[in-house]
């Protein structure tokens, strides 16, 4: 049989929970699937199709990120309004120039993203936002495994509700599947905020419909929270679960204003958390209660939310900030520990995408996976290597990126985007943006 | 006249608190000094010395940054112990290793850090630790510019404590001044539970003497702080003032646990505080008021503390760390915004440590910058190049430095030491000591 086979040589890989975290030896994928990974070579001759040798000493292997929320089209808007209230910031920043983005600006917004996020080592994004026909081509293209969902804002006429409805649907049924089973789906009502309780139901008989998972924002101020109180008599965890939406498997991002009770039903419905630690700082959201969270057993991933709020899509920093921020809250050093954290980057958000066979460097497995130079100051000496993914290392460590077998970044630069066309792009887009 | 100019043209420099903060044009630097900085062309003709020329399109210049708190040597306990409890994570792990350290290991840790530092864009670090001449020589020799004191464990028997004493005030006159006025001197009781209250005034009186400012550990725990008002009545700000300690120009380094009445005391003293956000939450000891210290006018800066409790020395990520935090604490999203942020580990950190002409880019500054590399794709588009630098960049991103007008780092690679060499060292040295 004839097959591309590529054989990793004198690695280090990490194996966050296992006995022995940091493995020494030989990883073997074939046509996009871990063969072999351990610490004997495990074929001693070539066999009938090409064998690409990476020699992997000087580098440290893991899985691939995964970013479980964010809308990567506004990396256009980085940097564009900072340290502002978030009324303020919303009202006078971001809802006017996005009202301008056309189709063209998601594409190349959305390329600027997965570029940022492939150098950086994120093998798998979720994207909620507009114009995903365009945000599905930049995932074909890159080679990057993703899962995307129209995010739709639910106060308008009945028949603006209708056609957003449908449209959201279509797009998740043409892509579910798409590029060789790199591009997922999902149904994402934006927020319970944003969209009226009846609506919200249609979207969860359309998931139930088409088989869909569910995801939307959800308890992200402490504001939105007494809303849903006002307005409905209930907190939006029971608001949604009276609406059926953990009927359907679901992820929520942010959950930051939870009470027990929430927090009960959350692990009831087995609903995953995305916890997006560097936006819910910088928006001043507040700090999501992740280790009464997890010890409830709920399943916490990170997202980085967009770069417009984070300011940059780099999940290594999501790691730490997750790790440092509840030691420090919860004055418990033993925390959020280092294999926890990378878990969270990695296989807790492959299970919250719902991806089987993804986020673990195992036979079987997607071969989704990163090398760090780790020849570095900053990375020496070599104590513990798990320890220094998380609390070291950052997105500009990150020498190789393969997803599904296919090297997409090799020695840093990506090799299946335009990385000076994408930069131009950007650049002139915001500009442009500036004077329409 | 002959002199050493270098002259950037079509930079984009900053300059945080200025009505344009952003400012594109020159900036000429004479025998270690800035000499000009503005929109137009300085000098048409090349003087008597030599000049060269940088090419600033594509980077983004700033002050270099100043790491007001560390442990350089403790890099080589990098990873060495995560993830404990305070107390088992001194006893067991930090304790018995650094009981082993060598004059020759604290020469290759510190090499090791201050490489990382340089590399990282840190023009500046204060350290407080043993061996203090190896220190000083890889000051030396690295073109760093350092603040350099002996840190005094004092609970052991009178004649040592004397000796340790004499040992610190011997080297703080010795280096204070040297490598051109690169290398100053500071006096270290290393705490206020380290050391009997008698001590600690010794040390003041030295100050006196030797004119020399004052930097100690002070309120990092909050069962420290307990212990001292167990021991001595008073709170560690109170215990310090009664000893005299502020009657010297002083910095303290945490400051986490105070109450309204310490940040009075230490603002009417103008004592400035080191904010070490990553190894506060690291080690769980709390998060330190800023928001509350600023407001009352206490000079706060950033320190990194050692990488065994932070994991690295990226003082870009404290800096982002301290705006992002403050703001998710205080629930206030304007809370030590970008320019501030950046004035913190700049500009605030210079005057914490008693250099005058360092920390701005301004005409007559010592020449200490450094240039970003901000044609990526985390760091476009270019809307705001100051936010960028505080929310998007990191330590990775710096691609030249200089200190004193002297270049030390040129596309990333450090020009005054030998990397190769330190990072064998620093493995060597760490694998000696787990045999020792």
């Amino acid at each position: 049989m004839s097959s591309n086979r590529t054989l990793i040589r004198n690695g280090r890989f990490l194996i966050p929970g296992a006995e022995k975290p940091v493995l020494q030896g030989y990883m073997s994928i074939e046509d996009g699937t871990i063969t072999y990974i351990g610490t004997d070579e495990p074929w001693s001759e070539a066999g009938a199709g090409t064998t690409t040798i990476v020699d992997g000493s000087r580098l440290l292997f893991l899985p691939g990120l995964v970013n479980t929320h964010g809308h990567a089209a506004m990396s256009l808007l980085r940097g564009y309004g900072d340290d502002l209230a978030l009324q303020v910031w919303l009202r006078d920043k971001m809802w006017p120039m996005e009202a301008k983005f056309t189709a063209e600006d998601i594409y190349w917004g959305t390329s600027l993203s997965v570029l940022e996020m492939l150098k950086g080592g994120t093998t798998t994004f979720l994207d909620m936002y507009i114009h995903m026909d365009r945000v599905a081509e930049v995932a074909e293209l890159s080679g990057i495994r993703a899962v995307l969902t129209r995010g739709v804002l639910g106060h308008c006429p009945p028949q603006e509700q209708s056609s957003k409805l449908a449209g959201a649907v279509q797009f998740a049924r043409d892509w579910n599947g798409a590029a060789g089973g790199r591009i997922t789906t999902m149904l994402s009502p934006h927020a319970p905020y944003t969209c009226p309780p009846d609506y919200i139901m249609k979207f969860v008989q359309a998931a139930h419909d088409y088989d869909l998972p569910m995801h939307t924002h959800m308890s992200e101020t402490k504001r939105e929270v007494e809303q849903n109180v006002a307005e409905y008599g209930l907190r939006p965890v029971q608001h949604l679960e009276k609406l059926g939406l953990f009927t359907r498997p679901s992820l929520v991002a942010h959950g930051v204003h939870l009470n027990d009770e929430e927090i009960a039903i959350l692990a009831r419905h087995e609903v995953g958390v995305s916890h997006n630690p560097g936006s819910n700082l910088k928006l001043a959201s507040g700090i999501a209660r992740v280790v009464d969270l997890q010890q409830a057993g709920v399943k916490v991933s990170l997202g980085t939310d967009s770069a417009a709020s984070n300011n940059n899509l780099d999940l290594f920093e999501e790691m730490r900030l997750a790790a440092l921020l509840h030691k420090g809250i919860s004055g418990d050093p033993t925390a959020v520990p280092a294999p926890e954290a990378l878990r969270m980057a990695t296989e807790y958000g492959a299970a919250s995408l719902f991806l089987k066979d993804v986020g673990r460097l195992a036979v079987g497995m997607k071969a989704d996976f990163i090398a760090l130079d780790i020849d570095q100051p900053h990375l020496l000496p070599h104590s513990d290597l798990l320890s220094h993914a998380v609390y070291s290392a950052s997105a500009r460590d990150v020498e190789h990126v393969w997803v599904d077998g296919k090297q997409v970044v090799k020695h840093g630069a990506c090799l299946t985007l335009d990385e000076e066309a994408i930069r131009r792009k950007a650049q002139e887009t915001f500009e442009s943006l500036l004077k329409r």
